[in-house]
């Protein structure tokens, strides 16, 4: 057993686009940073998604930075006019908006021709007092951390630029495993038993997820816990529970990084 | 011009989902409901993603179905012990949870066999109390409605039948009009135009969306609007701005049902 420390981190993210709340944009930053938060021992326990306008993300922002160790927001950080994260984040904070030199030398040298760095690009360069930096290898304008809130873009190349860099510098609690048991049985029949292997192993979140493959009903069983031990033995409960019903349980890990727990039987994903 | 009421109405979706937040799952529940309410004059105004916890679902439908004009959930529905939305919407109305007959007698057809409907199957037929049933031609177990909280299925296939089953019951207000202005220009020029824009049309939203296509890079200008009129007149000046800077927009209607203001050369998508 490798030691793991109890501790649990939490995160939320904030996610800014009135184009998501149109319908006009699928949005995919979400999963990003669900899976890769999960992969480093921090729980993302709400996400909200809202207008861009002030008042609705002043609100979220400061509801989420004094409910969960971090924060992350999506979307807002362009040069137009509807781009307002920046000072609404530093309205959240009660700080002023101050021009970063090092973000103005970092657009300078993207730019080259000076005249092309106008006053609306400017605003790119613009945190609340005090924000360090992050790094945007792409399109070089950066986003920016203060305090628990880390201000990343809603161009999603871009935001997973920007998570990948500072995904590092975060500091996670004990990782969530996670692995799963699959069975072509309905979660009606299961559901009473699997209460009991959830009360049996209360470390243990589990739950259950109905998948229809190849024209035939079937469930999900997610168990997912810090304690590798606990975890591997509830999911021999769950097993035991699909043989009782006559099925035949596909053990899977739904990590890749929890390879040696993987079934030689594991079909499911 | 067709007679329009100028009324706001506003709604929030409440997603309850584990799989979701730990990036198990990609949502694609809130763009479906994004779509079909402004579709129907309904402006979706937030989205809170919560954990499967009765204190953070309770939490979540309070502040928004006293925020917003209707509030819809999705998940937590099904008959296994993490689907615990019924029961926490009961609490968040100060309800009790009652079984409901005709729920029952939906249940009591699909499953035929009277032993498969065991006790659990039998938690699908509990809502809180004087909640209406809202239909599931699918699977049977019904959603509902209490107050204007609207609880549907997670099940995509599922939660898209509900809401097709009630938006004609929904009262939307005005319209939200949308249309576009794509061109191959990079935001950073437009941007101190396209706020001189959006000072002239206060009645209308623009935002601008940067994309790459074939190489390109591009920004959409997007303008939202209740006033077919207006936002005409909105997107001529969006079009001289695109023309003044020596590019080429492109046209187009984000909406299928804005057809007349098609123009041949939008190629915008």
């Amino acid at each position: 057993m490798s030691e793991t420390t109890q501790t649990i981190v939490t995160a939320a993210v904030v996610v800014i686009g009135n184009e998501i709340l149109s319908g006009r944009t699928q949005d995919i930053n979400i999963a990003y940073l669900a899976k890769g938060l999960t992969e480093i021992g921090i729980r993302l326990k709400e996400v909200r998604i809202v207008a861009d306008e002030e008042d609705a993300i002043v609100a979220a922002v400061n509801a989420c930075r004094t409910a969960y160790t971090y924060v992350f927001t999506t979307g807002g950080i362009g040069p137009t006019h509807d781009d307002i994260t920046a000072p609404s984040v530093a309205k959240a904070f009660g700080l002023p908006l101050a021009l970063d030199p090092e973000a103005r030398r970092r657009l300078e040298k993207h730019y080259k021709n000076p005249s092309d760095l106008n006053d609306m690009r400017l605003r790119m360069a613009h945190v609340p007092q005090g924000a360090r930096l992050i790094d945007n290898p792409i399109s070089q304008a950066p986003g920016f951390a203060i305090g628990n809130v880390h201000v990343l873009a809603g161009v999603p190349r871009i935001m997973q630029a920007m998570f990948d860099g500072i995904r590092h510098d975060l500091k996670g609690g004990a990782p969530m495993l996670s692995r799963s048991v699959g069975a072509y049985l309905p979660e009606g029949i299961m559901a009473d038993p699997l209460a009991r292997v959830q009360e049996r192993f209360p470390e243990v979140e589990i739950g259950s997820y109905p998948f229809f493959r190849q024209g035939r009903l079937g469930s999900s069983l997610v168990a997912r816990g810090v304690d590798a031990n606990i975890l591997g033995k509830a999911v021999d409960a769950l097993c035991d529970l699909v043989k009782g019903l006559g099925g035949e349980p596909m053990v899977d890990a739904d990590q890749p990084s929890l390879g040696p727990f993987l079934s030689a039987s594991g079909q499911e994903k």
